[in-house]
């Protein structure tokens, strides 16, 4: 386990979220890299988070520009030095498109000590099954579409803009289709923030964690509704951890003592 | 446990769920009664239902106005006579103002042999704590106003339009607040049908139930989220069963055979 850190912010994230990245990524000391390869307006985008950055104290923010996949396989100097590289918000399958592979993916990869962000489209893709899409109001096979993330965080499936856009349905589909993975939904300005194999959450919101590795049944129709009994559901607030291999939250000082189910 | 069962839908009902509850009422020797308490418009939802049940081949369909607790305490023979109870959808607490502990109310609590059905608003009148309101994104002491229902099915929260208005946090709310209440979130054109302490779910769509039962940690702050971990949930699709005390679904024939968590 490297000790790279990553803080997944699930969209909106206000002056707290972005200020704790600008310090874990060193405050004045900090390299700050912003890529906005997922955002329509790159340019925009680019000049909001490193004005933003600046503002919160950051020593050193810069914009490293991947519109295509040949800007993605140059040797990326920028991202060796950086302390703290931030992914924008936008359409989660331009980032994958552009960088799922290139040497630039295998540096981030590879990079220790730096804490890798991203917001919205830049949270799913640090996941390892992304979801695309999916805005069906039922639990269905047609509920979600995912594809493969980026892989920062294996083992998971990130949902982003959680309580604000009502997406549990679309997390149960995906858990029910992947029981193996994971389903993190995280609420607007809310992230986690990983060490090792936990995560702790931050910011305003909740992070909803839906585990169907419990579950006892899943039927999963070409059409129709989905079966899904004895899956295990999570919400945490700031403060709040979790244990991502055993699978298990981590509450500071329970309140109500009980043995786990 | 007394013979009446309770036909419990999630709105907006196609012809297969109310033809269910017409056959159940006993099909051309149906005595039905429609009772329209929760709309604002009842001439309309009395004749809408009237025309809708005698189409589906019920024998004899009859509106029951109640519009005040006046009306309410009036002895109730069209009700002693009714093989089926039909409760519309509107506003669920014109239902528990103007019913609630009526003559009526008793009168509804004690027929036996007949099945009592609501959609909707209908519907949510039924449990033993009832969803009033509440549409805030989150999952928050805020998110979710109850009252107590009429009580024909104790122990249970129910919601309604479930998948379509997107409203597990209100549910997960709901259940954080009152964790030995089970939460039912009943999609539309769905419905679950009691018989004694089971429920089938019936319907095009599906049925969650959202067990804090079995909660490790509950933390409901004034303000901000709720924490809530080791809850369970359960999707359940037409066809599948849940016992209620035991709190544990009956799926036909497991896919997946494990052992209960």
């Amino acid at each position: 386990m490297s000790s790279r850190r990553l803080l997944i912010i699930g969209g909106a994230a206000g002056p707290g979220l972005l200020g704790r990245f600008v310090a874990l990524a060193g405050g004045p000391a900090a390299r700050i890299v912003v890529i906005a390869t997922a955002s329509s307006s790159p340019s925009a985008a680019e000049a909001e988070f490193r004005a933003v950055f600046r503002d919160l104290g950051a020593g050193d923010v810069r914009a490293l520009r991947l519109a295509n996949r040949c800007e993605a396989n140059r040797d990326q100097p920028l991202l060796r030095r950086a302390t703290g590289v931030f992914f924008t918000g936008g359409d989660q399958e331009r980032i994958t498109r552009v960088i799922g592979g290139t040497s630039t993916d295998s540096l981030l990869h590879e990079l220790t000590g730096t804490v890798i962000a991203g917001t919205s489209a830049g949270a799913a893709a640090m996941s390892g099954t992304m979801i695309v899409e999916g805005d069906a109001r039922g639990i269905t096979r047609a509920s979600v579409r995912t594809g493969p993330g980026l892989e920062f965080l294996p083992g998971v499936l990130i949902d982003q803009h959680f309580a604000e856009r009502g997406r549990v349905n679309r997390l149960l589909s995906a858990v029910a289709l992947y029981p193996h993975e994971l389903g993190l939904g995280i609420d607007e300005d809310t992230a986690i923030l990983t060490d090792g194999d936990r995560f702790e959450v931050l910011g305003s919101g909740a992070v909803t964690v839906v585990d169907a590795g419990a579950a006892t049944d899943i039927r999963v129709p070409a059409q129709g509704p989905i079966t899904l009994t004895g899956a295990r559901i999570h919400v945490l607030a700031a403060g709040h951890a979790f244990h991502l291999t055993g699978r298990r939250p981590v509450v500071d000082a329970p309140a109500v003592e009980r043995e786990a189910a």
